[in-house]
């Protein structure tokens, strides 16, 4: 099998698993919380595990590997680049909005905001992704950005990319789980038809998460240097006095 | 400043994080929980979170990174690969004993087994590390393992070892908080000592991960093959055809 058709099935499970996610998430809030709303009540709060999993998880996990797909490797890498900042800033938006609608149903509620480990969790995660994007786009998408910065910055933004998903599943996971503690109909322990859908939702979002870190994980995958970047990248070490390496791979 | 000075630097903050996190839910299980015995009650119970912290999540995380070190790099490998199954049968067998208290505490208490988000994940994770160490051994310390099943093996070893180590993740930070939601003396959301407490622990576990998570992120750190090992990928890419690639490091 070729390398790119392993790719290709891999990110296609991706991507229905990202679609499952969304669509557990909004029949979840739908079927079982009511629907929604945007007037204060608990059908405001059901937009919250919408709006996260499919802009923090979801949307998240997709733009991060928007620079694998390898039908793009032959295109320039700026238009991508521009792809790979949009939807991130579209993930981001949605978790703000997500954000919202929690914060707005407490305040109807006279309930407080950040008490929980799920909530400490999700506000750093949001937190970390808003300054990931400002950094990422004053150093990679601003012409004028100094070249010590983007390769300072590169494997940085790499790892925080990494970390941030992780905090996202986390806190997708978490909250899932403390909303069935608090609103199942049926003791969450007696595992009704609601808390047996919404646990496999979780299971569908941590399968979505794991397929993304085996994409990112694959060296094979990732879009080699072009022309340009290897001689910004050549540039580079000559200015930095930087060796280059030679790596033999054995997968 | 020598990249292995910046190694040891993150290196000790693992450790130190590590350490506190084992050090916190020690003292949450004593101080507020009553502390430990095996009888079936509660204080059972009160094993789970220690022996999953400690053994699932630190112990596992450590054993992750042994090949990091530099200090060992000029020593044969073998031994450093019993080391890394041998903290990592110790990390299982704590695991396994974590499970053995909480469902001995529900079978005293005639409470349901497996029926939370946090349980699925958690189950999941000890299954699949359980599966994980078997193949390892199987792959990399029996010696008549053929050499196809090794290079096969070896990218699933290393994106499973961290996807074990992003489900243990997830299942201490919705364990904690599910636990807070049921036991804490004054409501969680009036935030009480407690519950920050615990809540605190909860972000010493995701920093540690994360932590774990720089260190395997960085191609400089990787133990570099040593001649032998050079060797025997050379050997695999006569044999299977694979071809070397030249990859430039910018950072």
């Amino acid at each position: 099998m070729q390398p790119s058709v392993f790719f290709y099935i891999t990110y296609t499970l991706c991507l229905c698993l990202g679609l499952l996610c969304v669509l557990f998430v909004s029949y979840w809030s739908s079927q079982w919380r009511g629907g929604f709303s945007w007037d204060g009540s608990a059908l405001q709060f059901n937009w919250h595990p919408v709006l996260m999993v499919s802009g923090l998880v979801v949307l998240y996990g997709i733009a991060l590997v928007v620079y694998r797909v390898p039908s793009t490797w032959k295109q320039k890498k700026h238009p991508w680049k521009l792809v790979h900042a949009g939807l991130m800033l579209l993930a981001l938006l949605l978790s703000i909005l997500g954000l919202c609608a929690v914060f707005d149903f407490h305040k109807h509620f006279n309930l407080p905001d950040l008490y929980s480990l799920h909530s400490w969790v999700g506000i750093c995660t949001v937190a970390m992704f808003a300054f990931q994007w400002i950094l990422g786009l004053a150093g990679f998408l601003v012409p004028c950005s100094p070249l010590w910065f983007r390769n300072t910055l590169k494997p940085v933004h790499i790892w925080l990319g990494k970390a941030i998903l992780i905090l996202s599943l986390i806190s997708c996971i978490s909250g899932i789980n403390e909303k069935l503690l608090f609103v199942s109909a049926e003791p969450y322990n007696s595992l009704p038809a609601e808390a047996k859908f919404a646990n496999s939702l979780g299971i569908l979002i941590v399968a979505f998460g794991l397929v993304v870190f085996g994409i990112l994980s694959k060296n094979k995958w990732q879009r080699p240097e072009t022309e340009g970047e290897s001689v910004h990248v050549n540039l580079v070490i000559a200015v930095t006095g930087l060796q280059k390496r030679t790596f033999i791979l054995s997968d």
